[in-house]
């Protein structure tokens, strides 16, 4: 580095602080809530909490999927229809201002209006100056007894999404993408240092007691193996509470959780409202795809059955 | 069902039997076994070892990898090239003879021989009248501190496969492949109902202590997660003992394990010989898919960036 003498000082400082980034260090919050039907308290709910967050030092807070409402897809209903917004719209609007007085990141979650006819299950990244980096609409979209999500939302057609922050590459996914290793593998592929999944999940009264458990371990294990193969960090955000819609019910069954790059777990809730901090170094992701070289030996000329479904016999 | 009537009950049995086949319960075996340097004593051992598992009833019995010799992998050594073999060769021979004796489907592990120069790690799988139904070559080659495989192996040239057999169709891949969901899924989508994973992995001495503990759980965390991603059982047969080569040395890990379709342990090993038999049901796979029904929602339509690797930035 003799040569390091014949440039200015500052020219040096520049140049390293160009290529050798210090900034690995995130605190991370995850807001877990409860939701009511009274749209207005879920709004003074989020943003007291996010308050919370950053007196605790975060620098990205993520909320819960549609944290706004109720888990409204518990019934078809045309009327829910009238919950949704555009983007941007009065939520965004009222988010930049928030992140931009509290100097945070924030990650929320929207029942997206795109055109009459045509909704999305929405996720709004906003930098710490209130702009908004850009949006990601759920891709897979799930549709089971009391989650029944395709009649509400068109699947996603913006494709696999990471936003450059000053406090990492952050990527969207939401929910029912948990299952699928396609989903955080493309998108930790297009840079990802932190997968983030808001979510509405929870358990059928009728399926608790026998398959409560499992369930529950299978979507840890699921978003832990995410992790674990890609080399990110991933950080799931869920609501709680029992609610009701008509003659239904779901437990939405919390344990937010964030997990490192190797799969350990950092952080996990419980089934009440907390709010999770966590610190995370984005240096470990370096360290652990050295050590766990999966990137390298992917056998990308000989994956392109994983476009097609299954063949007919 | 009237017109039943008019043509004959043997008819109609045949066309149910054809349609509705009842073949559903398979029992599998893992065998968990310490190699020595000694290739003869470890076919001995093998062999003896399957005829354990088909006195306890075993209708499918699955090798570690490379159960022949100890994992030579350890270094890089020109002479180590000796103990490859033709396939066919003496030891699928061998096991062609045992697998029609015992009216049993086997799948083995060999270090191949494919020419001169060019080598593989594959499994081979062997249908209960001693037919080799055809092989894989692992696809994914790692390269690691004394796991030197890429020295040895060319990666595989014959995608990833499924076996059809009277006792279910059988995916094969191999070690390294346990960290790729790419490769459980591609597998799964051929058909696949069990995913076999003969494997060598262990711990490194000055590693166990710190990294040990988690590095196990992600083994699991990983394959577990391919059997809930794809609805599918997932068996994984690795060996057990301290292993030595020159001045290196690793301690295998054992805990060969089966996973039902929902990720749920039905078995495991630990860090000692042992014979793992499982009783599973076919059928567990369409109702565990029908709950979580993930085939039905991926976005085959959005998934092609991971033929690719990274863009430049």
């Amino acid at each position: 580095m003799l040569f390091i003498g014949k440039i200015g000082k500052k020219d040096k400082e520049e140049i390293f602080k160009k290529y050798f980034n210090n900034m690995n260090k995130t605190r991370l919050a995850l807001i877990q809530m409860k939701m009511s039907s009274n749209k207005e308290k879920n709004l003074a709910k989020a943003i007291s909490k996010i308050k919370i967050a950053k007196k605790r030092g975060a620098n990205i807070v993520c909320l819960p999927e549609l944290f706004l409402t109720n888990y409204f897809c518990q019934i078809e209903k045309h009327s829910n229809f009238n919950l949704a917004e555009n983007i941007p719209g009065p939520t965004t609007e009222i988010f930049s201002l928030l992140a931009k007085k509290l100097n945070l990141i924030l990650l929320i979650s929207i029942f997206e209006k795109k055109t009459s006819g045509l909704y999305h299950n929405t996720s709004v990244v906003i930098n710490e100056n209130g702009k908004i980096l850009g949006k990601y609409r759920k891709m897979h979209i799930p549709d089971d007894p009391q989650y029944y999500e395709k009649f509400y939302f068109t699947p996603g057609d913006l494709g696999f999404k990471c936003f450059k922050t000053k406090k990492g590459n952050l990527g969207t996914l939401i929910c029912w993408d948990q299952w699928f290793p396609e989903a955080a593998r493309l998108t930790a592929l297009k840079g990802a240092e932190i997968l983030f999944y808001p979510t509405a999940i929870g358990w059928h009264p009728n399926e608790k007691k026998k398959f409560g458990k499992s369930q529950l371990e299978s979507w840890l294990t699921v978003q832990r193996s995410h992790a674990i193969a890609n080399g990110v960090y991933v950080a799931a955000t869920n609501r709680v509470g029992t609610e009701k819609q008509g003659n239904k019910k779901l437990e939405f069954w919390g344990n937010s959780v964030i997990f490192d790059p190797n799969g350990n777990i950092l952080k996990k809730g419980n089934l009440s409202e907390q709010i999770l901090i966590c610190d995370i170094n984005l240096k470990k992701i370096d360290s652990v795809r050295r050590h766990w070289p999966f990137f390298r030996d992917r056998r990308i000329d000989s994956y392109k059955n994983i476009l097609k479904n299954p063949k007919d016999d």
